[in-house]
């Protein structure tokens, strides 16, 4: 893993224009948020389903793996800064740091999200990713319709709209299955696309991992955000709560939050009983999102 | 031109989630700030570069047309509504409505442009635009160049970095290559590459008119917003004047900005000169852009 996560910060920040090259405060923004921080679990999953789908893990291609893991993180990174910006969440802190509105302004933290979403693309774009160029396209189209408003965007919307109010189980998982899981489950899409070798079906339970881990993630992090303190996690906690806003241990109380967390842990386990040893770093993925820090 | 208005209008609406599925209000206002106003002068040129491109104009294929119109005008449109937010120019009205964070709110205008840009790459990436999935590859990747923080939104960025400074006239031209001119040229590419039929050299003549084009669309811009009145214009006048923000108006004087405009459209024409009578809408529009309500 650390291994990975070394490449993937190197291939992070080479990716980035400069921050001498004009626009400068842009620029210089836009590394402030994407760089130094994080735990780089979407690109984690990128090279595990990589793997996964290789004929012999040991040669799923690094240069195409690290490519869609750059792509996901930097999604990943400008939902994060709109997020924090005073309109949605109006938050200080992340990953450690003064958010990127609060560090620069509020201006330039919209438009750093605004162009690493386009840089996303633009890696998708302009690298090689697969033998077939129609699989390269089928790749930009798993990660656009993932961010957009029946995605990643769509989630956000959702949870603006749920604020003050008192969510089922269901509308609960409806959130974040898009907020969260839909870049989760593209993450491992395209990590499997780059290799290519799996048939439908092996896709679909790949997919099926995703779906749980994804939730699995959010159903952690509402645990955390309740049990951690603040510099532990690196940004805010107890604001969901103060915001009034719907999180898994607020709709079934601690333990049965952690106990469903188990639960998608396990599912997501049995999701990949026969795609063999290939999908052991996927395994291992699964274990780590849900019993980090608990 | 009212054809391809028409048609682009109508696939706009198409490629929209309707307004009831979930997220409503997202789908709302996402249709609220894409449908019925605006000249939809890139998506005009998307279709005149497609026909210049075209062995003969009238095989010029409209349904791939029509989705890279519709793409650059899902990104020309999200890019009004961020640069429409308070925290960049504040703006209440736009194509003669209030403008989408005044007639919902300001986050749920924040994702309206982000889910508008991720609409935009996804329709590129859902549709055959090339007999090659290769070219298609290409023409993401040069929407998401044009996009990005050394295109459209790094020329915000310049725009704001400006703001109560007296830019010279190449500082101006710098900002205005980025911020309209990136996607004008990107419009010109992806309609010259959905018929796929001209050389490099060609299809570097074809950039430089964009290049006039879009300067040219800028100044003219700058003297109607001098010259015009809101009704007229349904958007905000003087308003650049009143932030002071630098315009070519400001730089060189009325009189100095039309003869610019004038001569950046012969530059234009100029450039059309050896592609044929298929470049014939191009140079309609070269003119229509300069000579629109002076």
């Amino acid at each position: 893993m650390a291994k990975v996560q070394a490449r993937v910060e190197a291939a992070l920040e080479r990716f980035l224009p400069q921050a001498s090259i004009a626009p400068q405060r842009l620029h210089e923004a836009m590394r402030y948020a994407a760089l130094g921080g994080g735990k780089r679990v979407r690109p984690l999953l990128v090279f595990a389903a990589g793997e996964a789908a290789a004929d012999d893990p040991a040669r799923a291609d690094p240069l195409r793996l690290v490519i869609a893991a750059c792509a996901v993180e930097y999604i990943h990174t400008y939902s994060l800064v709109h997020d924090d910006l005073p309109c949605m969440d109006d938050d200080v802190l992340r990953r450690g740091k003064p958010t990127c509105h609060v560090e620069f302004d509020v201006a330039t933290a919209l438009l750093v999200g605004d162009s690493l979403q386009s840089l996303a693309f633009q890696l998708l774009a302009e690298h090689k990713l697969s033998d077939d160029p129609a699989i390269q396209v089928e790749m930009a189209k798993i990660l656009a319709i993932a961010c957009g408003s029946r995605g990643m965007a769509g989630g956000q919307a959702i949870d603006l709209a749920s604020v003050g109010r008192t969510l089922t189980l269901p509308e609960l998982e409806h959130m974040h299955i898009h907020k969260t899981g839909a870049l989760i489950r593209a993450s491992v899409a395209l990590g499997a696309r780059c290799s290519n070798t799996l048939a439908p079906a092996q896709l679909a339970r790949l997919d099926h991992y995703a779906k749980c881990v994804g939730l699995a993630y959010q159903v952690v992090d509402d645990v955390l955000d309740q049990e951690s303190s603040t510099a532990t996690l690196g940004k805010t906690v107890g604001k969901d709560a103060a915001n009034n806003k719907p999180t898994y241990v607020s709709a079934l109380g601690l333990a049965r939050a952690k106990a469903l967390a188990e639960e998608l842990r396990e599912e997501a386990q049995a999701a990949l009983s026969d795609l063999g040893g290939g999908a052991r770093r996927l395994s291992e993925l699964a274990d780590f999102i849900v019993l980090r820090k608990f």
